[in-house]
């Protein structure tokens, strides 16, 4: 008698970094198999999903994938022409239209603009010419990005003076460029929110991130002196976005807090690093709640067991002993070869209190590295 | 250049069953990874480490177990032949000591007596005549048992006649027999405690059990009623036996309840069933404790995040949907197949008090199958 073929896992995903290998721990106490496409053999899920070696263009690899009933992504910066035509053979959540607008900041802002969303001020600039006339148009200080495939503060200049145009222009041009209005925000918050294919959503409360050099050092949730008012234009700004994309799984909103104004600087539709503490800070992990959204599943709650907080290890990893040491720390390790300013893994710690917190977030700062 | 050979993984597990399948589950997000042997070709383990099919006698697994600076187990029938010979070449955790202590239930009740821990009267009974006289020095009723491999209730039966002692000789005869006093107890509880390498010990709060048919149905943390006396007495057990035994890891202690005074009922040298509830239900899981235990880490808080409770799937999986509906219910499927009297998953759920944790396990009842 021969064993009848397994079919193909419930679920396929674009890209398996650490975030598809946190989608796939997510999945496995649930026995969620998963397929996942990297063009990278070193990918970190080794053996926690079925991977793929091959470009997110190969068309073998993308029928593979469509074999699967769902596919998601972990990566922004797939192709969405990939995503497209997987979206022909199956469901793709969240939709590719998502990762369109995500992948052009042009899109992006013009999006919330048009849903009311207050954002910097921005122009598209593609010459020297149009960066000087949007500089005398929004002022100084401002920023100049690349429109596309910028991340962890790559792709981007800050502009004090006029006469900084033609450098600025020459250190980031050839590609197109969006000059943004530079906002003097107190600080950088983000929202994790989840829609169902129901069109049931759920926030994750507010979450401060602090930054060093451009890449995420420490996440904190909830952030403090959250206000019901603070929180109210997260959650509406959201509900906007989750809406017009028809939106399924999780999406990240990075805003400025601009002496209690938000302003949305960008979106990320995927898992994203400022929700990492919600694996053993929420009553459901930002992964499951992705996992059970793209799979037509009720969503799981989103509050947190406490205050909590997440460091990046970036560039290597701390000592477990260490870490561990430290009451109600917990350790991440990507399984990533360490160089310097890459994410390889990162540390979860809550606290009975704020105070609390701050004083575990001491012991720990100097434990982990962050080498950039 | 060649590729170094990869180490062997830091920790070795005799048995892959799901207890197996849990610890390196625990494991993956600190990317530790384990070596696990197991008979069966069919073990849960899947991908989720390594996993070498031999029976636990053969020379050649267990030299290739021995590679690992650590072995543990997760099954408790384990041959003590095995476990000694692995520990001549490396660091066995538990020690072989507590394995064999608790697969004889007569070395078992002649510790607890030992270290003055209450335990129901016995006596070994290897014949018929042994039985008869047993019966009327403990007097009726008691239960008869099997010295080893009894589990889920299997391998006893209660006498309430001696006219039933030919009988019950005759079902269970042939291997060595205890004879315990039936204990009236109210409710059955288990302490689920972790000794490190240092010897720091640390508990989670008493659990109540309740078994249908001998096997656990569902599992309540912490138990209710608790009361600090109550608390102490096992407590005090655990400590006893763990320094006894020169314990690391995870120990269950089973215990019955007779009107707030504590019996000992059994040991499990490994992580246990009714500690399942600690993965979403404790600051640290027992598995991710015992881990740390026996790789000489600090061991995690064991305090709950609230009341809550564990329900087995047996001989079949509850749908997902249904039970992902229910607040704060988290679903756990083993990987294996679906048979009559078998453990397949189980499903955890929390809440903010005992009275919305009965609602919910109300709900969820109905939909977890439980056919023995």
């Amino acid at each position: 008698m021969s064993t009848p073929p397994l079919p193909p896992p419930p679920l396929g995903v674009l890209g398996a970094g650490q975030l598809g290998r946190m989608l796939a721990l997510a999945g496995a106490p649930m026995n969620l198999r998963l397929r996942l496409l990297d063009p990278s053999p070193l990918a970190p899920v080794a053996g926690l999903g079925e991977l793929l070696t091959a470009s997110y263009e190969d068309e073998a690899a993308l029928a593979r994938l469509a074999e699967c009933p769902v596919v998601t992504y972990e990566f922004e910066s797939v192709p969405v022409a990939a995503a497209r035509r997987l979206a022909e053979r199956t469901q793709v959540y969240p939709p590719p239209e998502a990762l369109e607008v995500a992948q052009d900041r042009l899109l992006e802002k013009t999006r919330f603009q048009q849903l009311g969303i207050p954002t910097p001020a921005f122009q598209a600039v593609d010459s020297l010419a149009e960066l000087e006339a949007a500089v005398s148009q929004l002022g100084l200080p401002a920023v100049l990005k690349t429109r596309r495939l910028g991340y962890d503060g790559k792709g981007q200049v800050v502009l004090q003076h006029a006469s900084q145009c033609a450098a600025a222009f020459a250190a980031l041009g050839g590609v197109p460029l969006l000059l943004e209005q530079f906002m003097p925000f107190q600080r950088e918050l983000s929202l994790l929110a989840v829609r169902s294919t129901s069109g049931e959503t759920r926030c994750y409360p507010l979450v401060d991130n602090q930054h060093e050099g451009g890449i995420l050092r420490c996440s904190r949730a909830p952030a403090s002196g959250l206000t019901p008012a603070l929180e109210q234009q997260a959650l509406g700004y959201a509900e906007r976005l989750l809406g017009s994309l028809r939106y399924v799984g999780v999406l990240a909103l990075e805003l400025f807090d601009v002496q209690g104004t938000l302003y949305a600087n960008e979106i990320a539709p995927r898992v994203h690093n400022s929700g990492h503490w919600t694996i053993e800070g929420a009553r459901t992990s930002q992964f499951e709640n992705h996992l059970r959204a793209v799979l037509g599943l009720p969503l799981g709650d989103t509050a947190t067991l406490g205050p909590c907080a997440m460091l990046n290890a970036v560039g290597g990893l701390p000592g477990a002993a260490a870490v561990l040491a430290v009451p109600d720390a917990h350790l991440h390790d990507y399984a990533k070869a360490p160089r310097r300013g890459r994410k390889v893994g990162h540390v979860t710690v809550r606290a009975p209190d704020a105070a609390t917190l701050d004083a575990r977030l001491a012991q720990l700062e100097p434990l982990v590295p962050f080498q950039r």
